[in-house]
């Protein structure tokens, strides 16, 4: 058992790096919050025995020595840094359930036969660069490292200039620590778990992502003296957008969501009927032919509204990640830990994209999902409570342990 | 006859403060390039031998005297700030004809019986700072000049701040610069004389003006894990918004127009779905009872969603202009000017707002349009001939001169 106030702990003391004032936690992947709570971890993996060692993309590794050193390590953990307004629980927790793993081992006086791997990987959050889950996409080839260096976040900074603004771009090629399989252990961002009184998740698929670029080019234009049927408002534009995209995720329903999150009018005046405007698009289904309706759909009630309108959209998927279907021994073995500590289970599906998402298609992975309150994520209302923290610390023990071996 | 090349020069000259790339200017009111071309102004005014006083607002007014200085003189000019992407003509050919009528008497050596005076109104525009035509509401006592000196910008700074830091809050209380009537030449900002083929609109009336500030407050939540039914989505509630706008607008068509020009979303994020945006309207008619119906249509479309969609919408109506008659025998005026030097001509309704609108609550005042290109405005394309700028000023000096007395 892990030790849950210590867990819970860890927790509280790193939501100050980069705490809003509502309870939430703005911290930003490679900013200067993100560097305190590296420094942070980098200073507790150490503290705790584990040899740290950093990639070329930030993504932080601590490794704890087992019997047999021929063998790559379990790798376990997620990663610190959070959205604009984010939660204190998304990504830390199994960032600092994997620490808390490492210090529960420790004190036991516990040695493994592989060694094990505590991890923190590079901007998950895909909000300041894109796409999310970045670092891991890097690992398992998806990118290229210097292609993922060179993106920029909307001030232009790039991911090169940010890593070594906080001194955070590592010696290590991307991809060299290698991994006998990865486990993560995540809050489930959704509403099931709490819906049916369940602890634990024991996660066997995640939902495929699409997102998109946009911009719309319409024809800026006096708001007063311009009559209604000679506009070519971008703003109008993008509104038949966002709600063909509702109607388009509500239709492929209830496997399919879509969001457009982003959207900034160009030059934007009280008197000027908008000329031109940016957006994003985030679309997802568990469902791989889901996932190419959406995208058909999209396509062409964008392709309508353009016509109609009279006006240019400029629309490019940047990312497509196919929906994940998690390794069987893994999600096994996470539901064997789940049981023999007596928790309450169910399988579920991922919401959200995670890191171990892009790990399992280069190695075993698995995830473990707790509770969270109203399924709420991504907003600084998260919550969570500590016994379902520790339940879940507890679930990502006993499975690295008999993953490792003791 | 006015000298066209010399006011044809004068435009291009100063349109190189806050010139664009593309061919347009953005010199917002109050900035550095409004310091740059106020400068030029105060010195080519005062070459002109004109007395220069600023109010306490910034506005700006050259005083030729007259035979009779017991007098009030005739007013006539507009403004020299401009929309973010704005073009070369909006405002700058009325207050550059202003000082080629003063440069044209001075060289025929004209004099008047009452004074005249030239004038540059701050922030006619309304996008830096709430209202449009600001100072000369202030002047008209539709608001107090301490109202308006606390008013901020996106960034916060005051027009206090702003007016202090170019050197340009005057002395002078507002209002206290008095006219027996007052002149404004403007491009038309819409089609009707270049589809007419008419070469002056004399402007009779103007449309009223609705000015909201809206906020709508959903809830921030994870794109990939939140339901399509659970979702209380800002950025799908603003887009019905806009949609129920432009349906309302069409539906007491074509007298009456409505914009939303400006939208912001609170810490966007690709993959979050917008909780909180902010957003503008603006809503014009001539008509006053159809301003009503705009009125009551709108909000009641805004209660609709916002109950539907299960979320929080302020609508705050923060400026109402009710529709302009300008005085008649000034307009009779115009049109006699016209009807003498031989152009086309018709009576036009002004769809957009001008200083003479304000100025006509408390002084007769009327208006001279000359025809835009495609009747394009509030865009870096904005467009007008030489020869119809020229005609413009020759219409405004023969009114000048028959309200001024020779
Ligand atoms: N877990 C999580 O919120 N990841 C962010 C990436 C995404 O799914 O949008
Ligand atoms: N003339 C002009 O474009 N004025 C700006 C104020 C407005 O009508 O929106």
């Amino acid at each position: 058992q892990i030790d849950s106030a210590r867990l819970w702990g860890t927790i509280h003391e790193t939501a100050k790096f980069g705490a809003t004032p509502k309870g939430g936690v703005r911290r930003l992947t490679l900013g200067p919050e993100d560097k305190q709570v590296r420094d942070w971890f980098r200073n507790a993996c150490e503290a705790a025995g584990l040899e740290v060692h950093v990639d070329a993309l930030g993504s932080m590794f601590g490794v704890r020595k087992g019997r047999d050193m021929s063998k790559p390590p379990v790798g376990l953990g997620s990663h610190l840094d959070t959205q604009p307004t984010g939660g204190k629980y998304d990504g830390v927790l199994g960032t600092l359930a994997a620490l808390e793993v490492v210090r529960t081992l420790n004190d036991a006086g516990i040695e493994t036969e592989t060694p094990i791997c505590v991890c923190n990987w590079t901007n998950e959050e895909g909000s300041r660069f894109a796409p999310a889950m970045m670092a891991s996409a890097a690992y398992v080839g998806d990118f290229t490292t210097d292609d993922i260096l060179s993106r920029r976040d909307a001030e232009g900074v790039t991911v090169a200039q940010a890593l070594d603004s906080i001194g955070y771009r590592g010696d290590r090629p991307v991809g060299t620590q290698k991994f006998s399989g990865f486990v993560e252990l995540h809050i489930e961002q959704g509403p099931i778990l709490e819906a049916e009184n369940k602890t634990i998740g024991v996660v066997d698929s995640g939902q495929g992502v699409l997102w998109y670029d946009g911009k719309i080019t319409g024809f800026e234009s006096h708001a007063g003296s311009t009559p209604m049927p000679l506009r070519r408002d971008a703003l109008a534009t993008l509104s038949e957008i966002v709600l063909a995209m509702e109607a388009i995720a509500k239709k492929h329903g209830p496997k399919a969501v879509g969001t457009i999150g982003e959207a900034v009018i160009a030059n934007p005046s009280r008197n000027v009927i908008p000329g031109e405007i940016a957006f994003t698009v985030d679309c997802r289904s568990a469902d791989a032919a889901i996932m190419d309706a959406l995208d058909r759909d999209l396509r062409a009630a964008i392709a309508e509204i353009a016509a109609r309108r009279k006006v240019e959209v400029q629309f490019d998927l940047i990312w497509r990640k196919p929906p994940t279907h998690f390794d069987p021994k893994l999600v096994d073995a996470v539901e064997n830990a789940a049981k023999m500590l007596g928790y309450s289970h169910r399988r579920i599906t991922s919401g959200a994209g995670h890191d171990a998402c892009n790990l399992n298609t280069v190695m075993p992975a698995a995830m473990v999902f707790v509770p969270c309150k109203d399924g709420i994520s991504h907003n600084e209302l998260e919550d969570a409570t500590q016994p379902d923290c520790a339940a879940g610390a507890n679930v990502l023990m006993h499975t690295v342990l008999a993953l490792a071996g003791v």
